[in-house]
């Protein structure tokens, strides 16, 4: 079998339902592109769920980051390109650019954080220690990805309450929790169609806190930056737990 | 330019992230596929939204139905195959089936209506007179779609107000209408996730009646009959109007 190279690279299609009113790709489905790509690099280079599942072991999401210069318009055939820049014991860094087909622009570039966990104890585990670090044969550290890093988003207590939902059905995931592009539709959600027709997404960066299951309500606090920034802390409420934070977020707008 | 076969047939992944708790498509996703297969057989034969949008023409799902025998399950491929069965001045009938991509297998089929509208006045546009009548070219009478007929879901004046909710940015499609698709998954979220592990959807049937707009409310009343068989209204409330209906549904359940 060939070796595979560092990078890998995935085409996708801007679905017209997928697509906001601007008739440009919502940045939900953008995200689910991404992490699209993230699985679709590591089964083919057998650190990816085909191989953890079995073994009781998965991948989750801990941070992304999102910049983007433009949106693919709808009907547009897109690539993403990923690979991973860095790989600790804990969490592995995995970057992502997204481009036309041909190569000749890009769109924008993605930032991750992931952390891989037993699926019966939900304890982290030595990614190192997966095939021997087999992970580590593809470590790519030259290739740019030009965008500020992962920081965390720090908010105040001040954030006001904007929005509470209860979460459904079509809010979960296959493993049983609420689906991490379901935040970030809800998280979208909380600003109205008015504020899209003044302002694009330049960045959004989400960071994953902890889990929460179907039939949670989600309390979404915001808190408005002078820069066009908002800050976003989405808590929980069910029988156990009262406003525990499971998702924090930040987005920074850009006048069109 | 070869010509085109009358049936098209497109292969989509069953995408992790598009499952639901039971590791198999949501029926939401599952109808943005047929949508798709739909879009590209019609664009593949001169008779799409790329040749309609620029003269100010568009396609419009006025009904959709789907009877699944099992849904693709997360990572697994699958084809939709599509075909016109008929087209009249102002309806086509388009079938899909869908199977896997061996077509060893098939998972269930669908049938829908489609009106054409001139995007500018919305009124309905005479089919047939679109490049002299080219999609009659391709209509096929004899492929199989041995699923009953689509006909008019009946629903007392009894049915009871299941949910009220608001319509967001995310709801909203290119054409700045609520998304075809979304109705579908407000209407799949008025059952809590119990029911889903009892029952599985045998067949969805929807009808697209009215135009519903960001910022509408809509209220979904449901209809129970007794034989696993719940029928859905869904209405608008705006400034303008209130409790019109934009969707009929019905969605009928197996035990698993």
């Amino acid at each position: 079998m060939a070796t595979l190279g560092k990078i890998g690279r995935y085409d996708f299609l801007s679905e017209p339902f997928h697509c906001d009113f601007s008739k440009k790709l919502f940045m939900g489905h953008l995200g689910n592109h991404l992490l699209n790509a993230a699985d679709f690099h590591s089964n083919d280079r057998d650190f990816g769920m085909n191989y953890l599942n079995p073994i009781h072991k998965t991948w989750v999401l801990s941070r992304l980051a999102i910049e983007m210069d433009d949106m693919p318009a709808a009907y547009e055939k897109f690539s993403v390109e990923t690979w991973v820049e860095s790989a600790l014991r804990f969490f592995t860094n995995r970057n992502f650019r997204i481009c036309s087909t041909d190569d000749s622009r890009t769109y924008g570039y993605g930032k991750s954080v992931w952390a891989m966990i037993d699926t019966e104890t939900r304890q982290p585990l030595n990614i190192l220690a997966i095939r021997d670090g087999e992970i580590e044969r593809y470590i790519e550290k030259d290739k740019e990805c030009p965008i500020e890093g992962l920081s965390r988003v720090k908010m105040g207590k001040e954030a006001k309450l904007a929005r509470t939902i209860d979460t459904h059905y079509c809010d979960v995931d296959v493993n049983g929790h609420i689906n991490s592009i379901k935040y970030i539709e809800h998280i979208l959600d909380l600003f109205d169609i008015d504020h899209y027709r003044k302002f694009r997404i330049r960045r959004f960066d989400i960071a994953y806190v902890a889990e929460s299951y179907c039939g949670d309500k989600l309390n979404f606090y915001t808190e408005e930056r002078d820069d066009d920034t908002v800050c976003v802390r989405v808590t929980k409420t069910n029988a156990e737990t009262v406003d525990a934070e499971v998702v924090r977020c930040m987005l920074k707008f850009e006048k069109i």
